[in-house]
């Protein structure tokens, strides 16, 4: 764990925390931090006694936004792909190949990493997330903050847009009048905002954040089979953009026949009927079933 | 109407009232049940005397769940299909074919028959909602409930993953955050909870609550036309998925220009201008217009 | 300016005010009305000194419906076209072709042109707003009304259907429950009401009105970069119906990609590191990049 530059990762009691640990910047986002968090969430993932994720900064902010060190150019992307290892996509004539592999969003790939875990993840905001510091959120299950938060989606302010597909994410979290109001104006604004707008789901003073986060994350996994939260978060985040139940409907019959004759459902009733606690047997990383398409394509990764 | 064994139906003043009732078993769920309500839900579409639905429970709970009468096997449907007669979807080999027919949810099948209701349906929570118990309520229009209900997203605790298409139902809904933590957690929580977390509308003594849906199912369909309530009812649910308004657009279109030369326009402009009640001609049986596809499409069904 | 015969058109301080301007009428809505609200809509995209459009009535009415002076017949749009001139759809048997250009809602046609709208679009809605009254103001970002507003989605009161795209945007705003509750009675309701059911922002003493959303239009744009402003409203627009955030991650990429080189992206960076005013140099007519297909696309026209 100790090999990361721009985290920090602790498991312990089925949680592993993940710390953005740049605070001498505000734990500003850099291309290193992207892999890192990525990386992080591979482990979240593919370790059976993680039942859940926690992310929060160390210091006194949560994420400033992009590293601005480059000043102007920050943004500027120039003849090379800041993201990716994939070359440029530049073209010999100066013209830009917008499909190219390497005119992917850094913040969206993080986005789209934390959309696909397995693991509740719960966002634990304990200071300023700005840029890509509150967009990564999004994404994330349930967003706690501590009261001296402050958020601001400035993209419209640094003369970009936002990003991290957070224009997916956000209106359907906030509302659409709520969303473009935060964005079009930049503006940053306070935990009791982000609370009546419904941004973040709790508002805690900064020492009660991290308890009160994994108090929830013991809410969300004491009491439930692994492999159902795996396919439950997967399920509802899928879902969301469905056209029509029908596309549920299709997808969780064929999980209620898979899930129904495993161990974990006989264990599951068979604890209910005897009313003592249940023990689930099965395990995310060799039980869940793998038939959705979804669950492996590349394009979604 | 006496012909039902696990539901009553009684239809008084253009109020079907749907009751599940099997109160000795706390109207637990099972496959005569899903019949059943897809059969009662046929009748109230089929009889233009009924304006609208109302689902409740005898006794004191509105439906426990799924009957586990088979103990930890229930949700086993091994080498038969449990809620199809189509046959097994086991082959020969023991491996399982997805795309069987007969691989079709129960709860799911109930959902989407209320889905497509051209009556609105009213949610009428007497008391426990768990499992299909509660997911069977989300594709109706409004939820009212008692003060004693109790509600739970039970499926993570028995090993299982949330069916009848909650997954495309409870995040529009609830919204993500809220729907996640239900589902993951499996609680039961109680008709404050409900209330304020937006699965119900509203919150009644239990001896006012059927009172108070019959109020509603008024409010809906007193002084609307027929017709023009079943479009209405089948227009938002469906562009609920949609991608873009221009799917809107087109269907609504479509549909102003074919009821705006109907009796109930004139009648319906008409009584405004002479400031009289309006009595509608049209009826859903014969007069609603049918070229939008989904409206007989069996995929849908 | 003065060329327009139904509303009212001005521009002051960057803000675009289009009034609806029958009053004798209550600013009722006909094929007039519907032609030159795209058309002040188009001025408004096209005049970069535009950053923000405002829609209110005159009089004492925001908009009271479609004018019903053709009483009984106004929706019966018979062997001609209403609101195209594209020539009539039906055929020489008296069948209607639903295909046909001349089958357009003009209730729709106005959504859809709000819709497309680069600049943030704000309903101040100082009076009665029903039918395509009110239905008109949901693809707005943002409403505000007065205290003494009504509203009313009455079209099932008058035998015809919602229409305008409004069960697309609808239930978004409002979630299910509210929308159909609402579209089923055709009931008149109070500006309390709108705002507990998330229909308007904010309520406010009518001769507050217009200064209240003039300070929202500034608070909307006065920091922000124009192209970023006009890009950020179609992004959360498009992508609210979007299956998968790929579908954003996709969009924000090359838009990331673009803006990042751009003189709004060196000044918005160096400004805030500066901690000065920004002036951002870029005009939408000219620097909005149009590689996203839907932004020329004469389908969403």
């Amino acid at each position: 764990m100790s090999s990361f530059e721009t985290i920090a990762v602790d498991i312990d009691g089925g949680i592993l925390t993940l710390t953005l640990n740049r605070p001498d910047r505000l734990n500003a986002f850099n291309r290193a931090m992207m892999a890192e968090v990525i990386a992080a969430l591979d482990i979240a993932d593919a370790d059976d006694a993680v039942r859940a994720v926690i992310v929060t900064g160390a210091g006194r902010a949560f994420c400033a936004g992009a590293d601005l060190g480059a000043g102007g150019a920050t943004f500027d992307y120039g003849e090379g792909s800041r993201w990716s290892d994939a070359g440029s996509p530049v073209r010999s004539d100066g013209s830009v190949d917008y499909d190219h592999e390497g005119v992917r969003d850094g913040g969206g790939l993080v986005s789209l990493r934390i959309f696909n875990c397995r693991k509740p993840v719960i966002g634990a905001i304990n200071g300023a997330a700005v840029g890509i510091g509150v967009t990564m959120t999004l994404p994330m299950d349930i967003r706690l903050t501590s009261e001296d938060a402050r958020f601001g989606f400035v993209f419209a302010r640094r003369g970009i847009v936002p990003e991290a597909a957070s224009s997916w994410f956000l209106p359907r979290l906030v509302g659409m009048p709520q969303a473009l109001r935060w964005c079009y104006s930049g503006r940053i604004f306070d935990a009791a905002e982000a609370l009546a707008g419904g941004l973040v789901s709790a508002v805690h003073p900064g020492d009660a954040l991290l308890p009160a986060a994994r108090a929830l994350a013991h809410e969300l996994t004491d009491e439930s089979a692994p492999v159902s939260v795996a396919l439950t978060r997967q399920m509802l985040w899928r879902m969301a953009g469905a056209a029509h139940p029908i596309e549920a409907h299709r997808l969780d019959s064929r999980l209620v026949w898979a899930r129904g004759s495993s161990a974990d459902a006989r264990e599951g009733i068979g604890s209910f009927l005897e009313k003592r606690a249940a023990h689930f047997p099965d395990r995310v990383s060799t039980d869940t079933p793998h038939f959705a398409r979804w669950m492996d394509d590349p394009d979604y990764a």
